[in-house]
């Protein structure tokens, strides 16, 4: 954490001043759907059995002070990282090398792969792939600069179920319509102003991307009628940010979708002899619908593999002719290890996927080094700096699999790896610390007030919808979230239970 | 209850068509804010203290088929309702002669008329008055009369706080929503069309409203900026009806409002020398607002005047500029007496109000006889047939304050009466029991489902704005609501526990 870049703030509130700004927060945020299902922690089963409660998101109070170049800069990247991750998924050859790389030490990438090759034996039959992404990335001040200009750093890049997008847009309407009532002392106000507060388009354009995709599938091959569907998983608390991208999907495209939990998958869809994908809701008896785009909010995390059955479904889904947001390489596109591929330092990776030089550098600028722990020379380099308590400071150890939770930060790292056979070293990663600029706010998480230091993550969606031959069909910036988390706790994920969902209050920084 | 003129309804459903009817509609009304905060029997105070939980309103499955000439009537009617009420308001001499009947045995009447008595020695300084009213109706079908055609008939007119406009817009949205998903089941869909189902424009309709108060109050006499004042219940579980009229004022009119529970008008307003009301919010030090307008969602039981105090503060009101909504006169032109006085058979009032002659016989049809507790003739006719078992079971008895949950039914009545000291009869009025065709719908409530019988009443919004000299500046008809209860309980109110918002599915009966 290095020194503050940022002005004042928050500003304190007096009990009359916090009581109103709270109030509001709390009616509008349920009043526009800014929700979810409260933890069993806080509601138990037992007392809501059909679950009809809901709580606010956890949110912050405040818009965060976020450096107005930087933001800038996330959004006017976000296509070459379309186009990026797309020529990633698109070549099969190169992800293999990465992928074995892992095979040995991630069983689930291993499994992912396996299926990728079973539809390939068979052939596939749909050569779109759909991509709604999300770049992450932090504010970094170098701290061995003095003078340092705040830049952003990536964090990772979500190639599979990209959350908060549907919150997201929700949340910077609040903290504008808080801003419109004055419910923000004066004395932020120079800081707060309506042109410093963008609007995420998170909603409509993301709704946007699978409109797209379903009218680029063409037209029912089955006589059915057409369908995007939400892959999910079983409960889901997130529920409500889903749930406005289909809203916004059918409202303002006109497009049809249907949820299915990931384990019903095998009961409610089957292939025809063409593979099209064909889904029988359970409530509608004799009406089918053929599937143009498999959106997968599940299936991204191990946890969502119980046993065969899963594996199973996914390659069921895969070997249909639905085009799959995101296709299983695209999925493994997203993995640790290629972030970790492209950013370590010299690699030439990234120029074999933008030739455009000038493109290259700025996507490069905004990587943090990050080194394998394997047996290269990079490799062995990371495991000197990691093993040794003084470099080691300003690391964070990350597995290579998906989904937050299991980081190792700064001095926690040489015990870790002291305690962890050397065979599953490679199972991580080393990324230089991106170091955060100090900065304050205040979350509300279920009605009970945290204020003190936090860290911001900065993340971009993006929509890409690429044919495997190479064409792009679509590629488009697609709004923010800002996830703000409080700086102890050093995680990142708002439905891990830690961080809050926070709009960006432009500075000159 | 006679007969049904409605074809089977609802159709029943299989688990999975109400798993996902039920799925759809629970997580829709939290996605849209048609939701309440949950009752303290639900959820305890210690559990939520900051109260950030939030629930379903209670809402039907289905729209209830209701005849759609009876739905274009009571909308065709209500600017002849606007009107007839402003009349009234402005009636004075006439208003004191019903007032002075009731005083006796209504102390909350007595105590209004007081304070508009106090007013009207210092003399009032605003001529304008807005009604945001609601005329409710039950549909009936003549018991006597084979064939007899449906029409619509008054249960009453709300002339202060008319509540649910917020959330009827809502909830004919989300059953528009289901039909577009086809939740509804085939065997549904020949009478739920999207063309049989009315939007309620009772939101943007009801804000307009407000704003065209707003704005003819003109601009400021003390210097202070504009705002609407909500005088609302101290803790409101009914908060997102409300909250839905002052998103719409702000966003889509630029009109600031603020709420205020009651408890808090003298310590948060004053009065200046020009009895300007001027309101100071505790959480803005230093900043005022002068009120244009005062929208008395409190203050319309005796329950809310628990003191003095509390007379002082709408003593308080009533003597400023701001343009009361409503005014006291107007407030007491909506007791139970007046109707029974316009509805009284034979009565000459209706005439002196409305004196074009197809208005008022257009407006007669709409009540059902009402016949006052005294001893005049009508009275001593009506104490002969509530205090006989067999005529008093087509009669209800109905307290002549504001505030449902102390009607007396049918054969209660005469028991009732039995106990009760004559001389506080005429605290009561008879009115003939509306008997509405059978119906059937499914009502959801906290996720628990009731399936049955059900009485759906219509309200009616309407917006009128009128100065005390008999100009009319604003008179429309605001959008509907439909409130439907279960038919056991006769009694109406969503907001009492017993009842549901539904919307109307128009059919030819």
């Amino acid at each position: 954490m290095t020194k503050s870049i940022y002005p004042a703030y928050p500003p304190d509130l007096s009990d009359e001043q916090a009581q109103f700004l709270l109030t509001n927060l709390k009616d509008w945020s349920i009043a526009h759907g800014l929700a979810v299902r409260p933890a069993p922690s806080f509601v138990s089963q037992s007392q809501d059995p059909t679950g009809v409660l809901a709580t606010s998101a956890p949110v912050t109070l405040f818009p965060s002070p976020f450096p107005r170049h930087c933001y800038e800069e996330g959004l006017a990247i976000q296509k070459a990282y379309n186009e990026l991750y797309s020529a990633i998924a698109r070549d099969e050859e190169w992800l293999k090398t990465v992928v074995e790389e892992l095979a040995g030490v991630d069983d689930f990438v291993a499994k992912l792969w396996q299926i990728h090759l079973e539809v390939k034996r068979e052939g596939y039959v749909q050569d779109l792939t759909l991509g709604l992404f999300r770049s992450d990335y932090m504010v970094h001040v170098d701290p061995k600069e003095a003078d340092a200009k705040p830049e952003i750093k990536q964090v990772e890049f979500n190639t599979i179920a990209s959350s908060f997008g549907g919150l997201s847009s929700k949340v910077s309407e609040m903290h504008k319509y808080l801003l419109s009532i004055d419910a923000y002392p004066p004395q932020a106000t120079p800081i707060i102003k309506q042109d410093s507060l963008p609007q995420s388009k998170s909603v409509p354009s993301l709704a946007a991307g699978l409109a797209a995709s379903h009218r680029a599938y063409g037209s029912s091959r089955s006589s059915h009628p057409l369908c995007v569907l939400f892959v999910v998983q079983g409960p889901e608390r997130n529920v409500f940010d889903q749930r406005h991208l289909e809203y916004s999907l059918l409202a303002e495209n006109g497009v049809r979708s249907f949820r299915v939990p990931f384990h019903k998958i095998l009961s409610d869809t089957k292939l025809d002899s063409e593979r099209n994908l064909i889904y029988s809701p359970p409530h509608a008896v004799g009406q089918s619908y053929e599937v143009t785009t498999i959106y997968y909010r599940a299936g991204y995390t191990p946890d969502d593999y119980a046993g065969e059955e899963e594996w199973t479904a996914r390659l069921h889904l895969e070997r249909s002719r639905a085009i799959k947001c995101p296709s299983i390489l695209t999925h493994l596109a997203g993995c640790k290890k290629v972030q970790q591929v492209l950013a370590t330092p010299h690699s030439p990776h990234l120029a074999r996927f933008v030739p455009d030089e000038a493109t290259a550098k700025r996507l490069l600028k905004t990587f943090a080094p990050i080194y394998p722990l394997d047996k290269s020379e990079a490799g062995l380099e990371a495991r000197r700096l990691a093993t040794d308590v003084g470099s080691a400071s300003r690391y964070v150890l990350k597995p290579q699999r998906e989904g937050g939770g299991n980081n190792i930060y700064r001095a926690s790292i040489p015990p870790f790896l002291e305690k962890l056979a050397e065979t599953n070293w490679p199972a991580y990663i080393l990324m230089e610390m991106i170091e955060p600029p100090a900065l304050n706010n205040v979350i509300i998480r279920n009605g009970e007030v945290q204020k003190g230091g936090v860290i911001g993550e900065l993340g971009v969606y993006g929509v890409c919808l690429w044919r495997s031959g190479g064409q792009i069909l679509e590629n488009w910036e697609a709004g923010y979230l800002l996830r703000t988390k409080g700086d102890q706790s050093e995680e990142g994920g708002v439905a891990a239970g830690f961080g809050a969902v926070d709009s960006c209050c432009l500075i000159d920084a």
